[in-house]
């Protein structure tokens, strides 16, 4: 059964940015959505901003394998309602690529619990990125390092945890390094951080990126049942304990009372 | 020279609850607060919800290298605009011991980015505390395991990220166990999770909570000055890089502007 | 194209021991190899201790895309250099089960780089394993914990790196606790130890378990090519050098060298 | 309490190699004790490969805080036995630095698991050292990045397990990246890696290099109690059970049986 992606685009610079237009005349996401699709195994759709509900409504975020996102001119327009909604998803098990300047985006700052703040400068200069972990899923079939020609130059420190895995480091030319590919993951859902992708570049047809793209949702996606309680804190009350124990002392909970928040 | 503590108690069932007062007679954070100071490196000081800014004014944080927090009754009264304050000193350095129903706190779901559920019981079963990580500093003095003769359960699956380290184990009468020793850092900050500490029954007043407390007020404090800038994302202009380059291709950004949020 | 699984058993106690005997007549690899052709996924087959080579000739491995590890009486007969050939592999991209007693083979403490100690009482007593993490894809298909009626404890502190990811805790009657499910990787092969297993009660029978180590087998398989290259230290000449640079200054090597070891 | 150091130097380069003994006229140790010596709280000493026991007798590692070794040359001559004696006082709580070249010692490599493998130039080409994790202790004093004029480029990938921290990243002139801080925990021991240090250059009189080194002794510095039994894994009997349970079933082992290895 293919992965159901929905490739997630803040669609402001795309429509409104001539050069942007130029590079991407289907937006970004469009690019994006298409370079996914080349994958049998995939099946990507588009959702941008100005949607109703951001294009994120329940019952289609209910059926989303993983979800990418690009924004940067407009991180704050992002609904709260929408960006607890999508991280709920996450955490019962949805995969979440967070690309390039969707390190400021709510959602990934609510992922990480940090800053997620970086330095830049653009200036079309060279990045090379190099792989870290050869033998990772998100790596196969590259070369031991790949160079995107143009690119706005992210750079360390990148204010994240520490990650589950870094996969990628990119050199600059300018002098700078980054941690450009790192894996984290929050409940039962797999999240990506890919720093590649100024929306003044033609990152996104770049061949060794889609590939990178097309590996990422391919390991984040996770078959298991999606854990739909994980918000909950359930009793467990002493009558059904697993072992036969007796209540003794005081409490404060009244029988069946479900906890505070 | 000392390291400053402030222990944040929500007094709340301190106040209202007969039991609860009966074994705090000056709340938990008077208890919680004598047992550190115990220690003549430490210095610590109470604040509580009741007062203004929760008695977190933004000079008191500051000076504060640790913050211990316990909450129960009503996370969701606490403000938005001081959890955001002190997830910023935390990123800054500030060190931070999150106590028992304090994994539902604003703060503590903010840092970690999860929804911190468990499962509960509340039956005054005994809890045995198994060290896991002998060396680490926050199990320095203990026994391989000690008891806490009555608790409320808190058991697995505990919805946070793998942590850094875990310390400690917790088995329980009734068949759960639990990780209720945890390590985490976001930005400069370290972070621990213990989750003994029901105010129904006299925990804080055992000598091995104690001891943990004090090693992990120890172990949190980050003597390296606040890292005041780390929300910034500073632009590093072409004639500024390290290594000589040229700009090149088309930008988005103005020279001088500082980013997109 | 299935996983090709090599189910490696000391056979010592299969052979020499009545209990196990009769518990396990076709050996515990035996029953272990059954297990996993349960499913249609995997071709596992088997290998012993006494064979040559210890069953593990150089090219069976090269096309080993994991292999399952039992041993107990005489971890120290294993062949060094059948030690050195395992770990190669596994560095290259081959996974490795490691069975309850296989805590402290030679495999094991090597590829850990630890003591990997731990306390055990061999009493038939009940062990309650919790799933910690239930998205990963070792948890599939559990309950939120199940029991092994009858187990050796084996008990922290388990000295073991902090792993990757914690997947099971258990809990025992006596009153102990155990990761008894934990995964972690070196060079591009994954391991996860799994400590339900011992060989005078039918563990290896148990439903549970056997869904487990088919999860496990799973997970662990790395589709990558094989990163056969992976112990080498390849020297970059500056006439090569991805950026041009100019020698400066005094040299150790001679053009050409391969450096020292 | 001063820390005690034992800078460990295999001392071939250094009385052999003319530019080695130009730059280095005490040995490369003899420049690294001095610089951490510069610290009051520190007491190093050195000891090198040619004295008897490599200059480790068990008593004098008793007595060790921290070692830090430095090989290149001639890691096979090292004797296994003496490996295996540091080894165990790290998995007990003894820090360990290991620097430059180390990553190929024996001892390095059993700690880690993996092959420590990198790419490497010798083109004295500049190296800038970039602060990734700046609230780590190991980075107190410095700026955000600092320059090695001349230096040996160590290339990702760098064959050794996900760290537990990154502190540093390296960026080379000729387009490599490299992890050059990494932190990693074995049983109660600290241990860092450190890049810099080829010997025909004078990179341990760099001040940013040497302030590294005294920092991160600092921090691996564990003042626990030695965990002297971590090697063990004792027998815990039915009858000392910490909760009463009754032997059931079959067993392989005799009353008071050690276990097997």
């Amino acid at each position: 059964m293919a992965i159901h992606v929905v490739v997630w685009g803040e669609n402001i610079h795309d429509r409104e940015n001539d050069v942007v237009r130029g590079i991407y005349p289907n937006g970004m996401h469009g690019t994006i959505a298409e370079a996914l699709n080349a994958d049998p195994a995939i099946e990507a759709t588009t959702a941008t901003m100005e949607q109703p509900e951001h294009g994120l409504p329940r019952d289609r975020l209910a059926e989303t394998d993983v979800l990418t996102w690009w924004g940067h001119r407009n991180h704050g327009g992002v609904s709260d309602e929408i960006v607890e909604r999508v991280a709920e998803r996450v955490w019962q098990g949805m995969g979440l690529l967070v690309l390039h300047s969707g390190h400021f985006s709510k959602i990934f700052k609510k992922l990480m619990g940090t800053p997620c703040s970086l330095t830049w400068r653009e200036a079309g200069e060279k990045e090379r990125v190099w792989v870290i972990n050869r033998g990772h899923p998100i790596a196969q079939g590259l070369d031991p390092h790949f160079v995107i020609p143009q690119t706005e130059m992210y750079g360390e420190p990148f204010a994240v945890p520490e990650p589950m895995e870094t996969v990628f480091i990119s050199w600059y030319d300018g002098g700078e390094v980054f941690r450009s590919g790192l894996t984290f993951q929050r409940g039962a859902g797999r999240i990506f951080y890919f720093s590649p992708g100024h929306e003044v570049y033609p990152i996104y047809h770049d061949e060794n990126v889609q590939a990178v793209l097309r590996n990422a949702v391919k390991w984040a996606a996770n078959p298991a049942p999606a854990l739909t309680g994980i918000t909950d804190a359930p009793n467990r009350p002493v009558n059904e304990a697993l072992e036969p124990i007796v209540e003794r002392g005081p409490t404060l909970h009244e029988p069946g009372e479900i906890g505070f928040r």
